[in-house]
């Protein structure tokens, strides 16, 4: 594990886009996956997996990336994952609408128009984002970031080309089981291609759901027509740059500020219990102006310019299944689709494409039992899920009593909640939650730990252990030690599908022996670390930060300790030391947990003089917490952690998923 | 004053890239200067006035911009400013290295190499900045930000041509009073042109500064032989991402990180006091590298490439005038030359190119006496000076005693300064004010208030106010009314060649009188505003943010309330009301002012009651703070300041410059 010198050094260690060398394995000569459509969730998974080098075939049936209105909502913990895959500032170069407030309006008295009832945060402070605000530019712009991405990492959208027909079967192929039929929507041209997967990311009208037979049960059986415009105003209006519900005598609409000046108007133009309901129900632009210069008095409104409009019928629906082969997919909308009120469906997407993209990738560099694919349809089917459910409930709670001002400022208190809360304000936070794209938990599995996991031992899980399995780790503010730059402790390995490992390692003075005792048995070979080395160790350029020793790895060291105390030639075993560019220093304050003497163990709930080691999975979800101790405690129960879902076996444990 | 609709709407508010429209006069029609130099000074003044609508000839005796190395330094301050040009984000997007601190490594005894002695912040907590890290790329990148910028406004640097001669003569041409004789570097082409202004950014060795016979004075008499080295290495030194300062006993040598994991090495090649020196002594790029490895040791240190080499006498000099007849100017390195370590030569070439820039529009825009230009050389010169005297008085200090690592730590808190502080923490403190950027404070005169200044009232600088005139106004996060977006109030208003009027409102309650007196006063003919309308005032766009009423003012509005009790169209009258874009509540937490009601008002030392007035200077410093009241005393003391320096006169004052 010695460093060479290299003749030449490794890209920028910050040029993420480029591809990791994966010597180990040959995926990335012949084809992955063909991705069927260029809409968020399909462009996500082919980002990701051309990041880590594979070959992907990707077509979409339209003739350019959209190039106006569509989907428009990222969330918050969406901006964390796009900065995590460097391609925050691509997106917010832009300029898009910063929404950190909703605005409810309703009826005055008496026929006087509307007024405003109440304003909340969009992401209020008892969340612990770095982004609390919902960001808003039109699709277009987010595609174009991924597909010039794509474009640097060798794949380029096969444009217009839609898919024919396929098979999938292992009996024929076992390798490579899927053969793919695809088109020029023309039908000038035709093409067959086989492939290790196929991915659906059509949208609500899916060609490959409808072909796999795999039906859609609808949550709530009303359905409505949306007219939707994106367009340049000039009103009187004051939350005309605020997202604003309102409900007036003349109906319903929903304002959405957008980038360069623009504002989106959501308005109902039709729902499945009126009496004349009808899907293809419609309405004019000049219908649609006209109704909302009804609804928005005592207020003027009037349009400079209509950049786009559209009108269609949605209701909320959750695809049966996501794959019935794990060779096969769906993602996306061809999954769930939703009111455009919640503002989920391209942030759902972004989640469903990530998570995907990592198991794929593990199993095909053969880290991971095939049997991890299956982890993918429940963890993405019960978050859409809970979605539609939250949704739901929180509408009707709203249509059944208007909270008051007091309420909804109890809620977004900045606390850790109290047995207090009402109902409403239960929801209401539980439903920013969701919102905000925190509120994710996946539920136990092999990666995901939980007293029912094989992996069993008294580290596991300490007391005082605030991180919970399946959910976001804790963000963090600490001192990298090399230049003394502060910097975001969550984000400082960008998206590598490598799993991460969060040393805390408390007090150096404290913490010597176990730091040792951890480096010297994660170097045995039959550990989980040393059974997966790189082929190529020998010959990786001393700039590499992230995956020095194994591709499936990245190893992160935080001390308690001030970092003019830190010396990391001495205070970490070499194996550790490697990694240099990711040693920390907790010394921040944090207004969190401001009595703290060091924040980021404090957030985490790990021992600040013992500290802990924190796995977490490639795509930023806690899989397992265990005590830093001398000994082979931890190495024992790391290696039954990852016993429970990697290809090869070290000690005795089982594979079991 | 009335918002008339227009029939498309201006480009986006946020694309400060866009000329303003300056209908009043029309010096963008006609030559307003020529500018000789595309380093960083020139760049600078092209881009300021460029966004302005002016018309420039910019010409380079290079046949490229800068492809590697020089300069490469920016300053916590320098970062803040352009970040107001709306570059900021087109540098960063280098990746550039970000220095925190910075070490300081010395002889161990025994001759056993060097260890380190200290590490200190190289922007303490003390300095209340944004960006506390020096920011380091090459020039090039940088050069590139705004060249980009200029292509955009219209302006092309012409490639490789140099002047060959001026004149200048306000009896020849009272208006154009500049000729200047241009020719291609190859002798290929000449042009003569005729201008209002002529500008030499030409570095150190000006031809322009020659011509005018203005000498150097050199401040300290040494002279100095450096070479300088940028690649990649491999070495096993600790502090190779860091700033560092190494003596030892082979000699010394000055390490900074640099982008795309290169490092830079300054070498100290030859002294003017060394018994065998001679100015063009010179070393090759081995020479250096068997240096640097001497001096590092017990470290090793191996180059796997260099990117650029030079090696360059340097001594500190200021040139004796900054212009004869403020008709042709000098700025940047053609003005003073600072030895490399001090890190400063780009940064004060940005500051002096926009603190001309806006005074050369002020008085051709037709708002400002000429006799403001009087005000460039003396604000700049004495900037130069004292920058020059720190880094010396600094060295000196160091080179006599080494300072403990306790007088470190002290004097890097966090504190306002206490008499306690020996000389050396004390020149420390105001030495890293000084190189950060944030220690330049322009001396009285008709731009900075005093006590001296035409302007008399008991209401200007009441007691308790922070801010002092001529230095930059602190930062504070505040919440925009309008969209609920947390921002930067000092950032809030992007570079326009305004006067930045910040009306601390305090207590909606308490000071709605003040604000309709001071707004009904504001809006009459006489006033320093109602003198300056636009012409078009009545075909504005509604989207005009900064600028609907006058090309030479934008108005800022802070509340010391929550956001949603500030209701605009209520609390502030039609005129400032117009300004609703930039209409904040003061309602941030502030861990610099814990406890106050108010922080952005705690933190200017405005009541956070009876609010107050903040005139800024369209470079950003502070011209004048004077108290909220109702009548005419707060638009008297606005009167009267601007009297002093305005073209326009109003009531009695007489302008004194």
């Amino acid at each position: 594990m010695e460093d060479q010198p290299s003749s030449k050094p490794n890209p920028p260690y910050y040029d993420i886009g480029k591809p990791v060398t994966y010597p180990q394995f040959e995926s990335k000569l012949t084809l992955l996956l063909v991705i069927v459509g260029a809409g968020p969730v399909g462009l996500t998974l082919s980002t990701c997996l051309a990041r880590l080098g594979y070959k992907i075939k990707h077509i979409d049936n339209r003739a350019e990336a959209t190039p106006t209105g569509r989907a428009d909502g990222i969330q918050p913990r969406s901006l964390d994952f796009l900065r995590n895959m460097g391609l925050k500032s691509a997106i917010m170069k832009n300029k898009p609408a910063r929404v950190y407030e909703v605005a409810f309006w309703d009826p005055a008295t008496a026929g006087k128009g509307v007024i405003r009832t109440g304003t909340w945060a969009s992401c209020p402070a008892f969340i612990d984002a770095r982004y609390p605000f919902t960001t808003l530019l039109h699709q277009g712009l987010i595609e174009r970031a991924f597909i010039s991405d794509l474009k640097e990492n060798g794949v380029e959208i096969k444009r217009p080309w839609k898919i024919a027909g396929f098979t999938s079967d292992e009996k024929v192929n076992p390798e490579y089981p899927v053969e793919v039929n695809l088109e020029h929507v023309d039908g000038t041209n035709r093409e067959t291609v086989r492939a290790k997967y196929l991915f659906s990311g059509e949208g609500a009208r899916s060609f490959v759901r409808e072909q796999l037979g795999i039906g859609i049960t609808h949550k709530d059986p009303i359905a409505h027509v949306w007219g939707v415009m994106d367009g340049v105003v000039k009103t009187d209006f004051p939350d005309i740059r605020m997202k604003c519900t309102i409900h007036s005598d003349h109906g319903s609409i929903m304002v959405i500020p957008r980038e360069n000046n623009m504002v989106r108007l959501y308005i109902q133009i039709a729902s499945s219990t009126d009496p004349d309901w009808h899907p293809r129900k419609t309405a004019t632009i000049e219908q649609v102006q006209a109704s909302a210069k009804k609804i928005l008095q005592p207020y003027s409104i009037e349009w400079e310019s209509v950049d786009w409009y559209s009108v269609y019928p949605i209701g909320q629906g959750i695809s049966d299944r996501y794959t019935l082969d794990h060779r096969v997919f769906l993602g996306g909308d061809a999954c769930h689709t939703h009111s455009p009120k919640a503002g989920q469906g391209m942030n759902t997407a972004f989640l469903d494409a990530q998570n995907l993209a990592w198991k794929i990738h593990a199993v095909e560099a053969g880290f991971a039992d095939r049997a991890l694919l299956k982890t993918y349809e429940p963890e993405r089917k019960e978050v859409a899920e809970n979605l539609l459910s939250f949704d739901n409930k929180y509408a009707k709670l709203f249509s059944e009593r208007r909270p008051a001002a007091t309420e909804v400022q109890a809620a977004s208190k900045h606390t850790n909640g109290s047995s207090n809360d009402n109902e409403f304000i239960k929801t209401f936070k539980e439903s920013c939650e969701f919102t905000s794209g925190y509120g994710v938990a996946y539920g136990p599995n092999a990666l995901n730990w939980s007293p029912d996991h094989p992996a069993q031992s008294h580290l596991i899980h300490p007391k005082g252990t605030k991180l919970r399995t399946g959910r976001l780790m804790a963000n963090a503010d600490v001192t990298r030690v090399v230049d003394a730059n502060v910097v975001h402790l969550e984000q400082e390995i960008p998206w590598n599908g490598s799993f991460r490992i969060y040393i805390f390692a408390g007090k150096p003075s404290v913490t010597a022996t176990a730091l040792k005792d951890l480096a010297s048995h994660l170097g045995g070979k039959r550990s989980f670390f040393g059974s997966y080395l790189r082929a190529d160790i020998d010959s990786v350029s001393h700039f590499e930060r992230y995956n020095p020793h194994s591709l499936f790895f990245t190893i992160c060291t935080i001390f308690a300790a001030t970092r003019p105390e830190i010396e990391i030639s001495r205070d970490l075993p070499g194996l550790l030391a490697r990694y240099r560019d990711l040693v920390y220093a907790d010394d921040r304050w944090d207004r969190r947990v401001p009595d703290a003497k060091a924040a980021a163990h404090a957030k985490m709930g790990v021992d600040e003089e013992k500290g802990g080691v924190v796995v977490v999975r490639p795509d930023g979800y806690v899989g397992i917490v265990i005590s830093l101790v001398e000994g082979s405690g931890t190495i024992d129960a790391l290696n039954a952690y990852f016993n429970a879902f990697c290809a090869k076996k070290t000690g005795d444990s089982r594979a079991q998923l």
